[in-house]
């Protein structure tokens, strides 16, 4: 038996706990939970075959009474003795994709972002659409191809604007939306909408997403009806899920939400953000800092404006709150703001760059408040680019 | 032992034999396949577990050949004797979802309808966008309310456009939109399209859907990501999946594809439409017939657009046609169409109607010639409208 070792500042120490997939030593996916630099294997320590599934739903849809005494539980293990053979040293593990991702939707969530996309598109008129302080805008994507961090992505290829009619090839213009993702633990039926204030009965964690986007094609393709081959190639998330129940001390006030107030489905008793701090590195080079606490929408009003109309939502059921930007210039949490629409190049390792060349490597990292004074982490999401095929 | 019985001139030959999940007598769900008025209970006859299963997913894992082998082989079974309690009486079994939907993406391929959708918003303007005829326009739509025929489908409410900023309410615009759905069997790794001379290969078979839509939540909120909370509440599809293997005879010419001809990768050796004839019954009343032969954009080149930018596919996805509308007036599958608008009303059972009130009923019915001189029917998609809770 072994006291599980947290080095002092750790960023995952017992305050954050968060859950993915892991495999070690040839043996199958199970469930674990990031303590320090090591992946404690649920399936050792707790007696429950949950944890001994592929992906975290099963444990999800025991509910939020059950993921409370869990961390509890953890909690409890990790500052007495564990068997020594339940813990793995992180870098010895491999990390698979943490959940079955049942419907994909991704928000359009910042007011600097649209604003920011509003003025690219279209210069002469009002960055807002009238509809986008009333309602959480969003889109359905493509389940199927959401990955794990540290997959390599081809680049895509598809139609885009030609000066005689559209042309195909690789696209000329991929970009990243550095986001978070909310996943729902237990979802709800048909023609029962989730109130804001039930978020957390519903929401069993968060993971930072990358919603890679290829500007040219999604430009060409977008009219009437939303984008969908310049998103659905690909979509990364961070292998570690934070619990929500690790981020109260994460929560802030909303920035805004007076004029217009919200319709009162979307109102919520004490209205939260998260304070969750932003980095994009672009080949090693930190080339953005989007900070999550100046989204317009919260991650509650979100769930509870999917629900309103009777769609029932589901375990495993993802959704980005859309490219997190915040008012400055390097708060940007995409490329096409980032350079202004292809523009204005950024540096990164002294040449002069806009949109993602092949061999690129994108990380995103994440931080936030979390108990008693200490910070969590939410790890990474990284991803290489290939050539086209 | 027993022969089943085939009314003669049935649309349900042994041309058709359509797959879908039944259970019968307190009996778990398991796959059965549709002879004249009985379903022949599969589980009972053929010596395969995934006959068993609630899906049709894991015979459909198992590809083209095994459905070649499988089909041949219940023509076989049903021309002989098979045991009597393998046999249900149609009315005596209750129908489940066929599928479990993996990715459900819905597309826009009929020129007639964009054609007078884009008459309707935008009267002074081109009514195809520059995009249409170059690509198979398409969403992704929620994959978790995809329900089977026969379900009442609550009113939806949401937000609409009113004088003074948008209010919250039931809709007032309930709209149908007559499709047919394909269901893909085997699906495609990342990075690895699939050509329009390779669609038998990967689509299993196709149903009639309903993809039920909300015009005045859908105006507000289309802008700029595409339809949402208007179509998410529900989808219909039919109980019977009929074989891509029993459509040989139905196959078309498409109708058009000249003026632009369409890009490499949606070309097809030999392109084919669908002979498919469906009705709208409205009350009792039938109120259109969408001829899907008229659709510009075939099934293959589809699926070949959805998997050309390296997106996977996988067994389950489903994606619809789009609303059939034909050039006259009474082809049209929708009844923002029918009704222009909602400007000029449809008589129904005397009464003048333009969207969907409580209690309406909808049918949609689809047949299609098969082999042997024959015509087989897809069944109906039904269902009820309750009103908004």
């Amino acid at each position: 038996m072994t006291v599980p070792d947290i080095p002092p500042g750790s960023l995952f120490g017992v305050d954050n706990l968060p859950y993915g997939i892991f495999s070690a030593g040839g043996g199958t996916p199970r469930a674990g939970v990031r303590v320090g630099e090591h992946v404690l294997d649920l399936s050792a320590v707790l007696d429950d075959p949950v944890f001994a599934a592929g992906s975290l739903n099963p444990f999800m849809a025991q509910g939020y009474d059950r993921w409370v005494a869990a961390r509890a539980q953890i909690q409890d293990l990790i500052t007495g003795d564990v068997p020594a053979e339940a813990l793995h040293a992180v870098d010895d593990v491999t990390l698979h994709l943490p959940i079955e991702v049942a419907d994909y939707v991704d928000f359009y969530a910042s007011e600097h972002h649209a604003s920011n996309v509003g003025r690219l598109f279209r210069p002469d008129a009002e960055p807002l659409l009238p509809n986008w302080k009333h309602l959480p805008v969003a889109y359905h994507g493509r389940a199927g191809t959401v990955y794990v961090s540290g997959r390599d992505i081809v680049r895509p290829s598809g139609q885009r604007k030609g000066e005689n009619g559209p042309v195909f090839g690789p696209s000329q213009r991929l970009d990243i939306e550095a986001e978070l993702g909310f996943i729902v633990g237990t979802g709800t039926p048909a023609n029962t909408p989730i109130s804001p204030d039930d978020f957390a009965q519903h929401v069993f964690g968060a993971v930072i997403l990358n919603d890679w986007s290829a500007r040219d094609i999604q430009a060409w393709e977008y009219v009437p009806l939303g984008p969908n081959l310049g998103k659905s190639f690909a979509t990364s998330i961070s292998p570690w899920v934070v619990p929500i129940l690790a981020l109260e001390n994460a929560r802030v006030p909303l920035p805004g939400q007076t004029t217009p107030k919200p319709l009162p489905y979307l109102r919520e008793t004490d209205p939260w953000g998260l304070n969750i701090d932003l980095t994009v590195t672009w080949n090693g080079q930190p080339v953005a800092h989007p900070p999550y606490r100046e989204m317009y929408w919260s991650p509650a009003q979100m769930l509870a404006h999917l629900t309103i109309n009777g769609a029932s939502a589901r375990t495993g059921d993802l959704y980005g709150s859309g490219t997190i930007s915040g008012p400055n210039q390097d708060q940007r949490g995409s490329f096409l703001e980032l350079s202004w629409g292809g523009k204005t190049p950024i540096t990164i390792n002294g040449k002069p760059k806009t949109f993602l060349d092949d061999n690129d490597e994108i990380t995103i990292t994440a931080s936030a408040p979390a108990a008693n004074g200490s910070r969590l982490s939410f790890g990474d999401v990284s991803g290489r680019i290939l050539p086209a095929r």
